[in-house]
């Protein structure tokens, strides 16, 4: 019987195999990238027509230097070729640049999309790469969910991580609400930030207490990402989502997310489990929903974020009533070369100037996913414990 | 304080906005596709120093005439152009063959991975296309899961669609097993196939049953998608999925997926509540699993598959057993061009020849996922009736 089921599948796999063509495109016949043994990577196109091929990324070699482009040439096989040197393990992003024309590389099927700009990854294994690839751990599931926000007064997407055991179990978890960036959606932290990689394996390695990740749609107008609601597939641009004037802030929306969260998932509900953090726009909003729910989050995190308090007597007030009610870890987190590195710099004097306590984490780096990344792979083992 | 939140927002949206482009790359400033009040579409790449460009796809005009390869032209902004006449209403895929190099549109994120292509896609609206999109309906969940499978010994990767309601609700449902061919994946169903918008918008509209979807990954010797499992990022290939050699067949494997479903889930775990269907290696697993699992699924559902009896003895009993246990429903499609066309046919004769009731949709065209969507949207409304 098992041969006779294992025959029949084989056969139908060789007809489907040999004439799949029919409902695909060619295929690139170079392979690319090529990871080397040693780190240093080698791309390759197929562009015999082509004068000038550069490959742009965002490498950074093992003797810390940064490599941004790097012009192609024609190798003996007629096939654009360029190679960096051992890269510093971390998972890179790049594109071609086909005469000025920027593509993605047709031989590498691993694709990041970040606003309207999409982008060809890779993984080095060995370091950071590693929390940031899949490996042979139990995995958490990810779903793409959708809420009622009587607030804003319409349907909004939501994605959520459930850790390994989630689904089988009775546990009751934590939940971190992370919130994404301007430009962002509630696409981005799953894919650009490795959500579910980095959950994974902190979790595996026992540096992590297993929680629920709510990755929220911040754009307050916007019911999902693009392409993911009726508005169709637009093309994505920077700022509130190009979706109607909406009739609140996301902010002041957020306890609808909670309440969804709180009313279908196994969560404990209660202040010491749960923590709120975001990147850029959605530090903004951490900031503004960790003090305005003052009793609500033991654990903030603002990545690349930036509050300005200026004479703002209702902001000042409430970042006291913050103070006052307590909490466990406010964590600000900036890269050195971030645009609002000086804005942070100026918010924890002011936090100094009122007794705020809070933990800083100066990185290299701008305002990037890499940073980002990072932060949240040192912001979640904090968690919960 | 409404008023407060929302300027402290603006501001670092602002600011965000101004300087994000820190972490993102620049963005084509060329509008395309362009889709026409009359459903003709303009495609625009601005790639001045290509001699040759070409747009490749899969349309269809309403006239009926197929389109596949449109040279395009220079405009008067140094814009290569050029337009289809009006499409009918479709999911739509394409590319851009620039000097014979197979692209990517850069002014669209709209992106599907079939094994190893990668092509933009878009949508016609009207007919067809509007089962296809996401509509202002209410919206089921789409969650990544993990399950162990003893028979195969490994953990692995599933796509799992829940209806609207399912979450807060408390009702059982009956489930589709929805498989895919060879060189797809647990990926394919819901990216190619738009699993979640078709059940979202028949269920919607009242044509459909809500039901829970399971789109499995029927490559035995593989635990997920390319990148999805600790294989890492390899270059997706036609055939069993690349992974070690599997223990056992999918389809001997196929009742760890069916415990795993109907431990975990809410579902009606009886032959009237379950289906089983898939397309071209996925039909030839669902043609194997309705005869050896035989009281188990009243629904089977045969895309552009091919079973192959010949004088096998044991298909030949199982199916006569299938026949005299009954079911409700089974469904063999397939398109009148595609290679698998007149197996079908045979296969159909041997039915014909025991008596075996089937009933038959043929299509025009043939191995393609135009076909797999048109298939899935009329037989899942048959399901569960």
């Amino acid at each position: 019987m098992k041969k006779l089921l294992t025959l029949a599948v084989a056969v139908l796999c060789m007809i489907s195999a040999a004439f799949a063509q029919q409902a695909l495109g060619s295929r690139a016949n170079v392979k690319s990238p090529e990871i080397h043994p040693d780190n240093s990577v080698t791309f390759r196109l197929k562009a015999p027509e082509a004068k000038k091929v550069v490959v742009t990324g965002d490498f950074t070699t093992t003797a810390g230097e940064d490599i941004r482009n790097v012009e192609m040439k024609l190798n003996a096989d007629n096939i654009w070729e360029a190679s960096v040197p051992a890269l510093r393990s971390e998972l890179y992003s790049y594109n071609f640049l086909v005469d000025g024309v920027k593509i993605c590389d047709p031989a590498n099927v691993y694709i990041n999309r970040d606003v309207a700009s999409v982008m060809n990854i890779f993984i080095i294994n060995g370091d950071r790469g590693d929390i940031y690839k899949v490996n042979d751990v139990p995995h958490g599931s990810v779903r793409r969910a959708w809420y009622n926000s009587p607030t804003l007064g319409i349907d909004r997407r939501v994605t959520i991580y459930t850790p390994a055991g989630y689904e089988s179990g009775k546990d009751k978890y934590p939940v971190l609400y992370l919130l994404h960036g301007a430009g962002g959606d509630e696409e981005a932290w799953i894919t650009l930030g490795r959500t579910s990689q980095i959950l994974d394996n902190l979790i595996a390695q026992g540096k992590c207490k297993p929680m629920i990740v709510v990755m929220t749609n911040g754009n307050a107008g916007q019911q999902a990402a693009p392409g993911e609601s009726a508005a169709g597939m637009t093309q994505p641009a920077m700022g509130m989502g190009g979706g109607a004037r909406p009739k609140a802030s996301f902010e002041q929306s957020f306890g609808d997310v909670i309440k969804y969260v709180e009313s279908n998932y196994r969560v404990i509900a209660k202040k010491e489990a749960r923590a709120v953090a975001g990147l850029s726009m959605g530090g903004g909003h951490s900031f503004n929903i960790s003090r305005t729910y003052p009793k609500t989050f033991d654990y903030v995190g603002l990545f690349s974020a930036a509050a300005r308090i200026g004479d703002n007597v209702e902001i000042q007030e409430s970042l006291k009533a913050q103070r006052d009610n307590g909490f466990k870890l406010y964590w600000i987190a900036c890269g050195n070369t971030d645009f609002l590195y000086k804005a942070n710099l100026d918010f924890m004097k002011y936090l100094d100037s009122i007794n705020f306590p809070y933990k800083y984490r100066e990185s290299d780096g701008g305002h990037i996913w890499r940073n980002w990344r990072i932060y949240l792979s040192e912001f979640a083992p904090m968690l919960f414990q």
